[in-house]
């Protein structure tokens, strides 16, 4: 059977300390792979899907390492190039209470970040498949990365791959060069067919802000504005977070068409065990949805209680299978199952 | 001094994986020696109790160490008979927020589920005791444990000893023979002084659906049901649960007798460290009120004290003094003890 | 530059069960160093201060590595005595929903408890320092505890630094000899600028009950009643705890001066990481307002949002710096920081 | 490319006591997936060539983590089928000085155990590869495991692909059932191109005990009856170890064909870090040889090497790349490589 | 069965550093539970005789669980006092290459060390056994543990029981006090039928120095000289220990009887895991020779073999079966058992 | 006392996978902090001296937490410059047998790396120091270090103190940039009191290979040669190591002046703990000799013993007291120290 999905962008190794510790509170470091369309990547291949990455790996043990845990959660990693230069880290510590998780970025200069776009041939990469994902990572991270993003996404379009694009949008990466994001990232979207955006996303890209509109408008108002300035443009999807504490957040999502629209109250997470990669769940969850034939609807409360799952396990990524995702979606109750 | 309460049933091995890992996401399991009769043999050795088991294990390093550690905790373990054959084994992946505990059993075909009703000569095993407690987990595993909680149970009833059942109906463990379970628990219920069920296992003993009674009345219908069909009945407990997520419950406790009613409001358990074993502990600490001739309404606020604590240790049982159990019924408050 | 704050009192080691553990539930133990006026000294050295700790500490491994670890979070210990003798430790039982924690002490006859009142050269040690601060727990030590807390409180006051004393009354120690907390803790009172200490602190040391006034007057009236007490006393801090449960607790804080009173509402502390050197933090962050020149206000605030966040993080003191403890005096928010 | 070697076998996962501890001396066992013939497919992609496992693997978390290990390490495991059942396990203690280490197996009735031989069809799992690697594990297992090794054997050898069969002869294994070993290993000598047996299992299958021979003459002379019994038998390797202590061996290892005989010196080994997988790790060495084309004697020093190394690697299998394992071969050294 | 064999002595928590790291090197200590002559019960449990210990304990959490830990290797623990205290306790940091193993004695004013010789009740404490085994550790402990070490060593030998005494002759804790070291050792060699002693102890008890004597001499002078002296001794024993290094011991036995002596040669002890207790372990396997009928050149074979075998095991005891020790005995060799 | 060693270099992390497992074998990473210089800080500290540390670190939590490191060993690091940039790694995967350890550097574009020497005030730097130490390492990370540690050297001898440098010639590094090492380091030797070196490092520098000479002289004719091309240079020291296999190893050492030379012969090195910081320890075993006025056959011995130990201790550097090191210059023997 050959890939249906794609995902392109870098692998990350996550170095953090155990537990509530501060960072080398202790001398130990508890390792995870990870990188926003890996994440997305094992999800899917979790869910039951034919999964491939494309990237550019350091040529050696930690970037070979990365590759295989790929390969351990059943992506394709026949696409990865390796080359020479450094592995992109992360050192994590994670918060509690009012204290912040805490990410401290060493990602500079790796190897993906070096790949120039013209060393990825994307004729070649995207045979057969249906699905491109990329994200707002990659195109932040240098002159290089924003070429190679906007190459695969214009090559997907043209090979008639639906393009899926998570905004993602970090400031920190994007001040670190001269890039401009809502020229680069409109190029992104121009050529998208579902984004994973939220208003503020949308914001960058379209140079607006609309946090002034009355609470319940907002996110409306900005999915408006991106459909009415991509024609392109299927469909936007976006969670929506509170946070009461660092451990307890309201976790809340919306799609929207350009014929209707679709709100989800609002979980609460009491007790979180891992934050990151939340969003990354949520795309999945809702390409899992589009990739079966399922509704909006179906496809929106899958993605949603993906992403509610992804905070209860530790590291980058969930990896659970369908029937655990869709246990949330019916009346299966907490208690253990024996 | 002579051992007061003898509990028979399976050792169990439990191989967890660390924190809230998934199954094996990390290549290390915590292992703790349970089984639901010899949480409350140990339960109760803590409350300063003589308390021995009865049972049949692996004649290997494994069956060794799970004696080691009820010998540990001041269980006497001289009635366990060793035998050729394998430790019950179980997984355990332990949930968060709304990814329920998975519990993955690897107990078929142990020696204790192997061990033929007659390799037990209970007048010698009974004598001298008070109690005899067994669980509806034995008769689950097949002919021989029916015929050997039966055969146990008719034994101590008898010799005089007060007979204490725990339902603890197990549907997947029923599923794997062609066993009745209506036939054997009833069997079971008949000798029993004392019971702990819910509407659920009398439901299931007496084939009878008691759920759609108005919710304050089911758990009365039921014990009342129960208490018309075995005449020797003289009390059924049980807890109520109620739960919020993985890691938040509401624990409620009652208890009936043929005279008279007790039930306790919901204790609010929020940040459960491991919940296994709740009910056991919960069963250990109604009989602790009874083997000190204290009345039903001590014996239920000191069993659900017991439960609400048991979900603050980590393993299968909890092995408290007294003391620390009955801080919880007075006002001692949560602060550090220094 | 000259060291502005000493800090006097006793070095222990923390043993501690792992995670949730009871104590020896298994073989490991996790250690950390503390002691209440080092946990202030290390705080204050993480806010950017240039502290100091005085004291007698074992001439072993043990202590040589509890000196270490401070000056690893940048505070100066060469106004440490090495003296024969053992180190004082302490075994922790971490508790959770409404297990509580057990501390069992196992600090009698160590190195600092033994050392005697005159074996400290006060003039020599407290040359070029502004600020004293001890606590409640060395008097409760013993006679020479006793005798070189009043000493040293004395010889600062005579030498023109800025006295601080935190009651930290401790029963348990006091039962172990036969003191008059009363008459020694009045003494310390008596030439103290900052106390910090609540009703029940002041109520010991003035011998009265102040809990029977209406709530809101509780704490002015005992303030109050100290500063009639004390005529040089100058400021009167403290934290007000109430516990929901071993994990969730609100924190509230105080500060009286002789013009004025400053009260801020209860934070909401849900999923407690490491409840001790909650006080201590406290403290540290009061001062930290105090050497920095800002008003009582901001002290108080930055105080209780030090004293909130040491509950995020494991082991007895809090070392952050002042970017990470304003964050939460202002709307940054619980996400994270990348 | 298509997988040019596969390897028919059981998946195990090996739980070992941490250390050099006994068996449950403390809570906790780390995980490595292994088994004879998966070991030998590990190693082999580690070598850069293209492998995968045939068999049956249990339907649940155990074995679908297994499968993903084998997956993280380059093997591809599209040829595994999940059936009902459990998961074969070891225990491990690891010895020390003169304390053996103690395997304790919890393998039967397994899921692959129980897999009958016409589950698996043979042509179509066997299609494009060029050699099929089995051992005498499988067929020790059982009546379904010994049709099955017999029918994967014979299928391979009319489809034209090198088979390759590895003695690990068990004698435990053999004795919990009526199998006949000398006539069901006999019916594997007889298809095989290579084995990887010594004197001990070609006198179990030829029912002759080579040892009265000269020292010298023992493995000739026995590899000499084997050529003479199976006329299609083209290889005859084996290592030969001597044990000074648990963790110090000798490794010596020769090869015999039709035509010649090549013997390597022993390797001392002192300081051994796990022994388990020595044998495996020897006969991928010497088919990186074969399959890369080189003579044997290349082939039996790489195959020497590589099970050396493997005894300083924790775990079941070694994974290396071929330059790690060349370097014992030249002149390279013991020191840090930096 | 009553308890043939009883040990007085103190329990001590062993406090180690993990691996071969420093002291506090990392913030992690590991737990072992010991003492010398709870060693050899434990060891003799293993071995199949009943035990028991007779000695005073902390009351509190850690003493507690040190009789726990006895009790789970099948020690009776019943004869144990528990009183107020403080448990003795040992900070252990293990060596490596020409890196000593440190040992830092927290042990003073312990529980034990406090219990007056009074506080026994020998006559019941000894009741129905036939040996006591005592080291010269208890008396070394200072005025309390001489005069009970003492009379348990009396009442013993007036109520016929073997009376056992293992010299362990600890300078730095005679030094702690002013006891007479050769008075009070000669008055437990007085009574005593078997001693564990080399020349240095005897030399120690007789205050003469033996070690001018001919290499081959030393022993057999010093066990004349204690047989001449002692008229009821019947058996001294002892291993010798050669040191390579810190990893690599020689160890050597022998035995003397008035009328006989065995030596046996030294066994290479390569990579040693854990060196504590190697005697503790000897005394046991001598003891088992003697309980169980066998000849001197047995038991000393079996001793031998279970000091050998304690170095493979980390802790402070060894606890086997018998048939692992007899194993070293014949000529099982070192391969995996499986 | 005013610090009087002072050491210039980077400070790095070391990441390194447990055990002897493989890097990223299992997810986890034990932390150590290094750097060639600051082992010879540390260890001085250790040894009784005032050390300090120049350089520059990462302004960030890594960088702040290895600085932290060195100040909880004694060293001082008041004159240590955080820059923005990224902190220094390096993975460590430890070997054993004949499978070497490999070290995968992520040192590129470091905060240390990329300071200008022209950062660094030397004149103040030095202040009242008395030797300063650097090495090879620097000059190797490219045109800054090479200019920074040639101004060092320089500024150092004009400030008469002694110079120390420690070749540690790393091909790697040099081969990274264009720099020329023969002329960069003749420029260092040119400063030098003291160099550490082995023919090799000489050679380097002289471009001259003395490998032919007969094995006896290779060491004296190479520095002979060094003494005359470097007129100011008076003593030339170097360990020199035999490599049985990874973890066994010989070690001998020799020191030349212009007027005599001494040689050690090898220590047998069986069961290595961590060879990394081998040579930093022997540099500062030598300089505690030079700082405490021994002559060089002491120093000499020392140097040599500290290395030796350092082998026995994980991590990078030797923190022990003299006494320590002292005891192996005696006869103290192997055994536990208690």
């Amino acid at each position: 059977m050959t890939t249906r999905i794609l995902c392109f962008g870098e692998l990350l190794l996550r170095l953090a300390s155990p537990g509530r510790e501060l960072l080398l509170q202790s001398p130990q470091l508890q390792v995870h792979v990870g990188g926003a369309e890996a994440n997305v990547a094992i999800a899917l291949a979790g869910f039951g899907h034919k999964t491939g990455v494309i990237g550019t790996v350091a040529d050696n043990a930690l970037g070979r390492n990365a590759a295989a845990e790929l390969r351990r959660h059943g992506v394709d990693t026949a696409r990865l190039r390796f080359a020479p230069g450094r592995m992109g880290l992360y050192f994590l510590e994670t918060g509690a209470l009012q204290r912040p998780s805490e990410v401290l970025y060493d990602r500079a200069d790796s190897a993906f970040a070096r790949a120039a776009a013209d060393t990825y041939d994307w004729p070649a990469l995207l045979a057969g498949a249906q699905f491109l994902h990329l994200s707002g990572v990659t195109p932040a991270l240098g002159r290089a990365g924003a070429d190679a993003a906007i190459a695969a996404a214009r090559a997907a379009r043209a090979a008639g791959l639906h393009v899926v694009f998570d905004g993602n949008f970090r400031l920190k990466l994007w001040q670190a060069w001269d890039g401009d994001p809502a020229q680069i990232l409109s190029e992104l979207f121009a050529v998208a067919d579902t984004v994973f955006a939220d208003h503020r996303d949308i914001g960058v890209v379209l140079q607006r802000d609309f946090s002034g509109a009355p609470a319940a408008e907002i996110e409306p108002v900005a999915a408006a504005a991106a459909f009415r300035a991509f024609p392109q443009l299927r469909r936007i999807a976006a969670t929506r977070r509170v946070q009461h504490s660092v451990d307890c957040h309201d976790l809340a999502a919306h799609v929207f068409t350009r014929d209707g629209a679709w709100q989800l109250p609002a979980q609460r997470l009491d007790g979180i065990v891992d934050r990151i990669g939340g969003g990354d769940a949520f795309a999945a969850g809702v390409l899992h949805g589009l990739l079966t034939g399922r509704d909006e609807d179906y496809s929106l409360r899958f993605g949603l209680a993906a992403a509610c799952l992804k905070h209860s396990v530790p590291g980058d990524f969930l990896c659970l299978a369908t029937g655990r995702v869709e246990a949330l979606l019916g009346e299966a109750g907490f208690d253990v199952r024996r």
